[in-house]
């Protein structure tokens, strides 16, 4: 089984391997957000006519079940939420790989980040399933937006901290001053608007043919990220961003 | 100007991105480390005959200045380093960059990640150089470590920090429980090895021919990791290792 990681959106950022892998592939399982958006299905099918042109391949679908979001009972509902993953996982596998061919997972980004699929496989690994898995890095959307942005993620010596925009919300952490912001829908930035040090790199959809990227002063663009963000998601119908929050090392 | 990441050391890592970009480039500059290895300059160059089998471009070496590593004076220290890195790329570019060529950096993983061109190449432009610069962000060595032994860097819905090993020494961060050490030749893990709650992911030379991997539980394994680091820098002249650092939410 390989798990291929495909970037976040730029055909041109998926690795040599990954397309090699793409090519190897007999049947191609796509595990998908229930609300994953037709757009970003046909984005991900233009990366694969792009680097996969002589087709072959079998692709199979399925929903990723949702987890239940409440704060009461999170480890058991994060438990529950893993088996029926496997569960649907497990049945599409069986259903749809035949002897001796080769399966890849697709992954949007790097599956390192913020992915399920690796502790998906681990969990039917886990059940007994004896297959080997191989897993191809991608460019993450946090590598685009820093390339798109021309700028590195640490400050010199520092340490940078991906997180959260719940996490985020609950205030900067401690000891560190760059931070790296996905998964946010609550617009946790917004909370900082006020702190002159504070330096924001926002861009959505990075890599495709809608990119927005807003740079600056966060307390003089905070404003615009928002209205931006809102008018792209009601537009779209979906938004897929992260940004980089910088602050002056020592100004707190 | 083109700034470009060519991954950790595993060829097939490089991005469909940076290989067109590699082959449009007329010189290809090479900011080294005053100790770099010449292993490192062959790999490299297998990168290279890999992706530009034409050939076709010129290579143009250039070494990195030392920064002046005291904790007195700090701030004039990398101040006066960023301007001597700014006047050797500057020197370069004056001598070797033809009207009309194109340039491209090249840069181990990803440019974003503890990497010092991004900054060399907005100093030259801040003495009013007139180029434009396009950053192609690559796979870093955390990617490929995570890649290599199966692993996400976060856990479910948590943070991970991207730190040094002279961070680290001064103790394990705040508010989070999953970290990225690089840059860590003081072997800052086994400050941890007695915490049974922690579990590591160890990688040198990742991607290449000599990769090594040690994973577990770091009471277990950090003896082990410091033998095989010794060993590995002394038969090598040189490492370039990374790790993974997870401890159970709560554990603290």
């Amino acid at each position: 089984m390989e798990i291929i990681g495909i970037g976040a959106g730029d055909p041109g950022h998926v690795t040599v391997a990954a397309v090699a892998a793409l090519n190897r592939a007999d049947v191609i399982f796509l595990l998908d957000k229930a609300d994953a958006a037709r757009e970003l299905s046909d984005l991900r099918q233009a990366i694969l006519d792009a680097h996969v042109p002589a087709g072959g391949h079998r692709l199979v679908r399925a929903q990723d079940p949702e987890r239940v979001r409440t704060e009461a009972g999170y480890g058991e509902a994060v438990s529950d939420w893993r088996a029926r993953r496997a569960d649907v996982c497990a049945d599409m596998l069986a259903e749809h790989l035949g002897p001796g061919e080769t399966g890849a997972f697709l992954v949007w980004g790097d599956p390192a980040l913020y992915d399920s699929i690796i502790s998906v496989v681990d969990d039917i690994r886990a059940r007994g399933a004896g297959f080997e898995v191989t897993v191809h890095p991608g460019i993450s959307s946090v590598s685009a937006l820093a390339a798109r942005c021309g700028t590195t993620l640490n400050q010199v010596g520092g340490a940078v901290q991906v997180t959260t925009g719940r996490r985020l919300a609950r205030g900067w952490p401690t000891d560190v001053d760059d931070l790296v912001v996905m998964l946010d829908s609550r617009e946790a930035f917004a909370g900082f608007a006020d702190d002159p040090d504070v330096h924001i790199h926002w861009g959505a959809y990075v890599g495709t043919a809608d990119e927005v990227i807003i740079s600056g002063p966060l307390a003089e663009v905070a404003d615009e990220i928002r209205e931006t963000r809102a008018r792209a998601r009601a537009a779209k119908g979906w938004i897929m961003d992260t940004y980089l929050l910088r602050r002056k090392p020592g100004s707190v």
